[in-house]
Formats: C-alpha cells, structure tokens, sequence
C-alpha cells in the first residue's frame, strides 16, 4: 500500500495546474497517503527540491495561473545521470508513486523513467496545446482557447474599424488545435496549420475577390508550427498589394485565470491520477474522452494525436 | 426539397444563439435555401413578425450575447388558436422548415408544434440550464457557468479576507447544473440543489466546527430551484450565531459574450440542424454526447435529465 | 526618527488593498524602516495580532483582490477600552506611526485613536464607494464599477432579447456613486440614488410611455442606500402592469482583480503615506485631487462627500 | 445658429469612440441640430460617404469597441485637393461644424481644415497613447492600458512558474504612457521608453545580480517607439547568457469592449464638443483636466505631451 506519493509539474506552465495539484493532494491525503510536492520539475527531482505538502498548502490557489511548484524544461532527466539522480531522491524519500502533471513531453519523461528505474507514474494532461493521444482534451486547452479568442475579438474591432487585413499567430507547435478552435469561434476568414497544407496564392486571391466586392476586413489565423504570421502577412501584401498587419499573440495564451472547465477538469483528473495509482496503477495518463474519465498508455498518449481538422475547416469555409 | 427555413429563438436567452442564428442562416444559404427570421420567438410566427436574412445580417454578432431575433416566453402559443395562427403564417410564407434555437419549454412547443400542424421542426438545445435531456450540454451553459465563476471569485476575495460566510444563490430552476459545476470549480464548500437532499443541521455543524478550527470563511452554492440564498443564509445565522451574506447571482449569468465552447458548439449545431433539416430529419433535437454530434427526439429531450450528482458532489466534499 | 510603522486594513475590503500594502512594506523598507503588518485590521491591533513584513511578504498580491492582511469592522475599537488595549499593542511593539487602509468609518476610528492617545495615523482611502470627502477618488472605486458595469451589460443583452424592464441595485450606502457611474456608462434609463430625491410616479409614465412607442428594454440602476431593487421592481409592475426583474449586485462589487486604474492609486497613495508619515505628518489622508496628490485632515475626510449629481444625472437622460 | 453637424472618427480606433459617437449624436439631436455621420474619416468627406444618424442608429453600441463610423488614415486629406474635395462636400450638405474624434494626428488635420477652409472642428481626443496635449487622458488610454495589463498579468503567471526573463512591448509609437502605465500597475521591474534613455548594460547587471541572489522572474516592458522587445530580448541573452522571451502586444490593445472610465470620459467629451460648437467655439479641443473639461486650442493640442515620468519610474524601482 502507498504511503507517500510525490507529486510535479513540468514543460510549459498551464492555466489549471494549480487545480490539479490541490486536487492531487486533498486526494491523497484524504486517503491517508502524505504528498510531496517537488519544485521546478524533473530538475527538482535531481536535486531534491522536495516539500510536505499538506491542505492549507494547496489552498487558495484554484483560480490561479501558472503552478506554485514551479516548472522547467529540464535537459539533465534526458540523460543516464539525471535520471539516475532523480531515482535516487525518489528512494531517499520513500516516494512510492508519482503524479507527473504536464503535456506530452512531460510524458515522455515519466514513461521513460518507468521503463528505466520501474517508478510508478500517472500522468495528468496539462497542456494548451491539447497534444495529448486518446483523450478529448488536456485541461489548460479551454483557458487558451479563450484568452485567444478575446484577442481575436479585440482585434476584429480595429479588423472591421479600419478595415484591415490581419494575420494572428497563435500557439500550437506541432499542432492547429488553438488555431482552428479559436478561428471557427472567432469567426476567422481562414488558418494555416500543421495538420493541413496551404495555399497562400488562394487565400490571396479570396481576398483580392473580397475586397473587390468591399470586403476590406479580414483575419487569418496562423498555428505557431506552421508558419510565421510576419512572413505570412508580408507575402499577402506582396501578392494583393494590401496592407496587412501581423500579430503574435505568444505567451499571453499561457497565462491567466483558468477558466471553470479548465479547473473542473484539472480537479477531476488530478482525483482520479492519485485514485488509480493507490490501485495499483501506473504508466499511464488519466483523461477524459466522451466525457468519461479513461485512461491511456503513456506510450500512447505520446504519439501523435489526430484532429478533425476538414469538419472545421469546411465550417469556418461555409460560416464566414 | 427545402426551398425556405424559419429560424427562431425561444424562451430565455442564451449566450450562443447569435452565434447559431449566423451558422443556421450561412449554412441554409450554402446550400440554396433561404432563411426567414423570426422575432419573439413563438409569438413573432403569431404575428407574422418575419424578415429574409442574407449573410450580412448575420455579419458581427459571433461573440455578442442575447439575440438579434429577440426572444418571449409565448402563452399564446400554448393555445390552440395561437398554434393555428402560427401554422397560417408557415404556410402564407411558404416555410418548409423550422430550426427552433432554446430550452425545454421551447422544444416543448415545436414537438406540439409538429404533432397538430405537421411542422418540421429541428431544435438547437440553448439553454444555460444544461436542461435538454441526451446531450451532454445546452451551448449556454459554459458561458453562464464561467460568469456565475468569475462572481464566486470575487466573492471570495471578500469572503477570505472578512473571514465571512457567503450563500450564494445561481440559476438553476429544476437543475444544480451550474450550482454544482461551479462549486466544483469555486472551490466552494457545500452546495444545496434540486437533486440532492440537504441538512442544513449538519451544515451548520460543519461550519461551527469550522469555525472553532480557525476556518472563518465560507461559501454555500445555492441552486435557485433547491432554495433562497436569503433564507439559507437567515437560517445559518440562526443555528450558529454567525454572520452571513446572500447574495442572488441573477441575470448576470444570462448574458455576456459567449465563451468559445458556446460559439463552437452553438455554430456547430446550428450547421447540423440545417444539414438534418435539408436531410429530410424532424420532430428531434441535435446536441453533442461524448463529443459527437447525436440526435435526440424532441419528446425524449424535454424529459427530466439527470445529472451525476454524486460524483460531483464526493469530489466537493474530498477537495475543498 | 521613524523606525517602525505599521499598516492595517479595515472595513470592507476594496480592490487595491493589497497594492496599497506592497506600496506601504517596500517604499517604507526603502527608508530603513520597519513595517509590521497588523492582520484583521483594529481587532489585530487590540489582540496583538501582528507580523513583520519583508519585501517577500508582499510579492505576488499586487494583481489580488481582498486583503493578505484580513480586515473586519471591529466594534471593540470604538470602545475605551479597546482603543487602550490597541495603545498598548502600539507601545509594546514600539510603533512610531501608522498606515490605515480603509474608508470613512477607518478614518473615524484613526482620528480618534490619534486624538484619544496621540497615535500618529496616516489615511489611505479605500473604498468601493469613493465616500473619503476633499479627494476625487479611493482606489477600489474603478474596479467596483468596472464589475458592476460588466454585469449590467450582461443584463443589457436579456434587457434587449427578452424586451424586459431591469432594476439593478449597486453598492453604496450613502452615496450614488457606483449608480451614476455605472448608469452613465451602462446606457441606463435611470437612477435612485440617496443624493436625489425621485419620483416614481414619473419614472413609471416614461416607462409607460417608452413602451407605447415600443421601447421596450428599460435599466435603473438604484444604490442601495437609496431603495431596494427589488421593491421599485415591484411598484413599478403594480403600476405600470409590465413584468420587472430586480438584479441585485451585491458582494460581486467587492472583490475582484483590480483594475489598472485601482493598482495605480493604491500604490502612489502607499507610497505617500509612507514618505509623509516619515516627514512627521499625521492625522490626515493622502489621496488624489485634479490629478495631484493633496493631504486632508482625517476630520474633513470623512465628512460627507458631495457628488456633482446634477450634472451626470443631465448626461444619463440627454444620453439615454 | 448650427442647424447641422457632421462627426467622424480618424485615425486608429479606439475604445470609447461609439460612446462619443452616441453623445454626440443624441446631444445634437437634443438640441435640435442633425448629424451627419461621416464614414472612413476624412477620406468619407472627400468621397461624400455621410449618412444622417438618428438616435437609433447609435444605440446599443455604447460598449462596443471600434467605431461603427469606420476610419481610416488618409493621406489625401493632407493633399490640397483632398481638402479642397473634403470642403465642398462640408458646403454641399451644408455641414455647419464637425466633431472630429481622434487622436493627435486627426487634431492636426483638423486645424489644418479650419486654417484653409475655415471650417468649424472641435476636436475629441481619442487615442490610446494618450498623446494630447494640455489635457490628462485621452478617453480610450484606460482600456487599453488595461488590456495590457491583463496580458502582463497572464505572462507574469509563467514568468514566475518558469523563472523566466520577458520583454514586452506595448503601444506608444512617440510616448511611454501606456509602458509606464502597466509597468508600475503590473509589478514590473524596469522600463523602457521614448522618454528616458536607458541603460542596457545596467539593466543586465541587476537581472544578473538577482539572478544570483535567487530571483529568476523578471518583466521588462518596452514602448514600441522606444525599441523593439525582440532585439531587446536577444540583447539580454547575449549579455547575460539567460533565456528570455520577447512578447510584442500589438493590436491587441486598440479593441475590445471600453472600461467604465472610457466610455464616461467619451460620452462627457462628446456632450461638450456639441455644446461648445453650438455656442460658437472651434478650432480646440475638448478634453479633462484635473477632473475638469478644458478646452486646449488644437495647435496647442497637439504639441509634444510632456509625462512625468521620473515620478513613475522612481516608484517602479522602489516597488519592484
């Protein structure tokens, strides 16, 4: 029986990590299991950075961004001895299972240290990416979303004032989730996205079309992965002749008070990580598909995940 | 075939239903059929209050609140000759048709609708009362449950450092949807809903226990239909001698800019009921259940939902 | 020379608060001077509830609603006793002078407490209300009507769905100034404010009026000290037979991530509090006047402030 | 006697001008005056793009941003033709004065018209660099600075959760209004700006000096005419070998719905531009000062605005 489980988060901060691990560690301690939080990630793992959290530690934090246990990208847990010295705080400390909060990265990280050093992790799907395989939706997605919208909205006021042509970057590495969500939401005029080649010389000539019957108002939303929206807007001006104006929303999208579906996911995931490793269970990552919880094979949960990309680019096609 | 729709909100409004106003209009004219927009709701149709909607007029209002096409709560349809006044004007303009976009009550009216007069009507579930039974979720609802959120954050603010306890009362005539989601989200202490027996004796222990341990802050989520924050609050003040505040969410939580879940989901069923429509589909509802587009018969949809009130409610109870 | 000062909030928490308090720890530190933080305002001081507060104390509160060091209407002051008992707690931890955060009712008991034992206090005024007379505006004021703002244009997009009649009652117990403000801003039709007496009669043949010409959605915004929203509702449906809605705001007002507008105050005003406390005055408040900084004698501060209602009220119904 | 007017709005949009555009009208009207509403700025005077406006034709749009009259920067205008073509359209529709509604650069071309043409303008300022002369604020800074804020706020989450270095640039092409504005409200710990000349070299010492006393967090806040944050941020890099992360706003700051201080100040402003123009005044601007309406002749207006800026900045280095 578990009687210390040890809980962090890592890769790039998201909107609801602080929920997660409130719930992780009421969780647990209402099952009489004690939680130590590590800071900084892996990296604190290496250098044991460890702290008890207990209830009053976690509380007043739900509606907050970022994470109190900070987070890094940590390039030392990639190596022999990184991992190496990580175990060796694990067994110092008599930690007998993990919750490693993050995104797909993070994921990696903790499969390969099961597989290496046979430690016990769950992963809990933070990212606002939503890179994660076999669940519907990672728990920060909901508040990015949303930040990017209200920027979107802000900028089709001056879009539609001046009549202007706009070209909003957005995250998304190696994915168009935020891209294709916000651009259908925000009543975007057209995306560019890694899942999906494009054709600037077609938009540009939509637009050329466009302006000739007077529409002058125009937003293209740009994933970060799949191109830059400063070369974009510059290639449309050169092909129409119109002026354009880029805008990369950046780490805006990261931030901020994490909205009620962000939260309510972070709480319910961060409950069911800590309910399924007192099981018996590990390597894998809680989620939620179809609105019920499930969970996923690290090793799955790290492939690629797909997007629906043509329904929702055929609907921001009819409905804008 | 179709030739021309109708397209008509009902009941409360939602935030959403300009965003399915637009997708059910640019949806109707990509596939060649016109649109006529009602306004009032029921009693537009009564009294012939229709106008042809092109794709402009549904230019700008993707992130506004309320709805362009207005809503009532209509007695007069309810009864036989409004009905019959109501069919005539289907019939003077040739509506082939109906997407009827709002609740319960709504859907309630088009099923009677179809039965006497043989109108084909599809429903677009908008509710922010989450009240339409087989779908997971009215496009409302992530919006009014982010704004009841957002109130409950504040509040908190206040109550944290007053040290006080708030009852606070949301929306909710026969569901403790939003009570119990934000409650979840809020971090809130108890709540009181339609669903659930309450005891408010051992309510008012905890609290008192509480409050000899130090924790002088609290919040109580109350769902409208369950009972009065006032009163909640009275009685509190009654059994434990200590000092409380109601407060009456309201209207606030009706209106407001639409999230990006409403938009999306509002635009989406908005799309499939003109697409179900045009498919020859009636007398049903489109929603989404486990993150895919299902049809649910009207008469089915108006019936009581259930909710998951015990999970949730264990999950409030473990993590705050 | 100064050594030691110590600041404390007190009376309803505003936004700004714990800005002011940053302001007051680290302009005062700057000068070599010690702060202790006095927590549940004059009841801590009574009970000797206090701490020293570093630079790190006040890290990360600038953006927070509410107050880190609590704050309570503590009744015990008032009393003879009490006030010795505070003194005494001012003695023994050798305080020089002090930094009272709060509204009217925190500057009585400040003067007082300077007039009763010499005790040299300086003001900072914040209040939701704007009620500290001889400046232009306490910190939270912007931020409390922002929220109330935001929530009557939520209620705006029912008010013009649904057709319906609202009255929104805001804080404010003896002033009018979150409803002028907020009506003016909001587009509303009216308002009942304890400045103005109003005439009901008149009110209501407007809205009588108004409807006739199919007018039709109707705000008036009523302050709390002024009537109850939910009894204006009621007449006016006695005698206008239109179906009202009464909202009323409540604690919504209080809380909340202040404003830019409400951060600035706080911290210019903690930061010349502290310089004058140092430069030997006392027994006034710092606030701001025509853009300026400007000190007022705690006596004259907490007189009755007077709003320049004729004027606005002119604006609302020109405007509306 | 003025019969009719004409109103525009030039220049970048800003937040608050449908609330100018409302008062305005609704106070022409009041006063029995007609008002021509001109589209696209002075480039719809040259192409005689007006449109009598009614009361209803600006209601609902008190808190939307953007401008419903559009705008433009037009360069004819400040050809002799364009003005010559701009007046006979003034003399055509017998226009006999205009509101102008912009920033510094509409001021000009407005004085430039009365000089040549000698057509009546009363300038309101409207711009979110804050940019006039001889007034505190012009109406649309408020929303703006507080809209950076809010993303300052959201990059501060990761700032702290990732103990990272970031460099954000805001508007102000020829002033650091809004950069000191958000710096001192955000907790920022130092500035860069057209005002004052910085020392980069300094600034890296003390990153590098509190990075080695522990503290890894830092926001640096650039005005877009003072550098760009890109360069700023590569510059860090270089010199102290840390990562940092440029983060450019951009128009994200000009839209979105107007504060309560935006839309008062314009509805103010706009009622007294009415007011002055009918009795006679022209060729200056209305605007606040010290919490009184001021008139500043528009060549005065637009003259370099001096800010205080050593003030805010010796409080951003105390409190941060």
């Amino acid at each position: 029986m578990m009687k210390r489980i040890a809980v962090l988060t890592t890769g790039g901060d998201a909107p609801g990590m602080n929920a997660a691990i409130r719930s992780v560690v009421r969780t647990a301690i209402y099952h009489n299991v004690e939680v130590l939080g590590v800071f900084h990630g892996w990296s604190g793992l290496i250098n044991e950075e460890l702290k008890l959290l207990d209830r009053r530690a976690v509380s007043g934090i739900i509606n907050q961004g970022g994470t109190i246990l900070r987070t890094t990208r940590c390039r030392e847990f990639h190596t022999e001895e990184g991992k190496q010295r990580a175990f060796e705080t694990i067994k110092r400390h008599a930690i007998d299972g993990m919750v490693v909060i993050g995104g797909n990265g993070s994921f990696a990280g903790a499969h390969e240290f099961f597989k290496r050093y046979n430690v016990r992790c769950i992963g809990v799907p933070a990212s606002i990416d939503n890179d994660i395989n076999g669940i519907d939706l990672t728990f920060g997605a909901d508040t990015a979303v949303n930040t990017a919208l209200s920027a979107i909205d802000n900028i089709r006021d001056t879009s539609t004032s001046m009549e202007r042509i706009f070209v909003i970057e957005v995250m998304g590495r190696n994915t168009g989730y935020i891209a294709l969500t916000v651009a259908l939401a925000g009543g975007c005029e057209d995306i560019i996205i890694p899942e999906r080649s494009y054709d600037l010389e077609a938009i540009c000539q939509d637009i050329a079309r466009g302006n000739a019957r007077g529409k002058a108002s125009w937003i293209i939303v740009v994933a970060e992965g799949a191109a830059s929206a400063t070369e974009i807007a510059r290639k449309i001006t050169d092909k129409t002749s119109l002026e354009t104006r880029p805008v990369v929303l950046g780490h805006i999208q990261r931030g901020g008070r994490p909205t009620a579906y962000s939260r309510e996911l972070a709480l319910r995931l961060g409950y069911e990580a800590v309910i399924r490793l007192l099981a018996g269970e590990y390597d894998e990552a809680v989620g939620i598909s179809g609105n019920k919880i499930v969970t996923v094979n690290l090793e799955l949960a790290i492939q690629k995940k797909s997007l629906d990309v043509e329904r929702i680019y055929k609907l921001i096609r009819i409905l804008t």
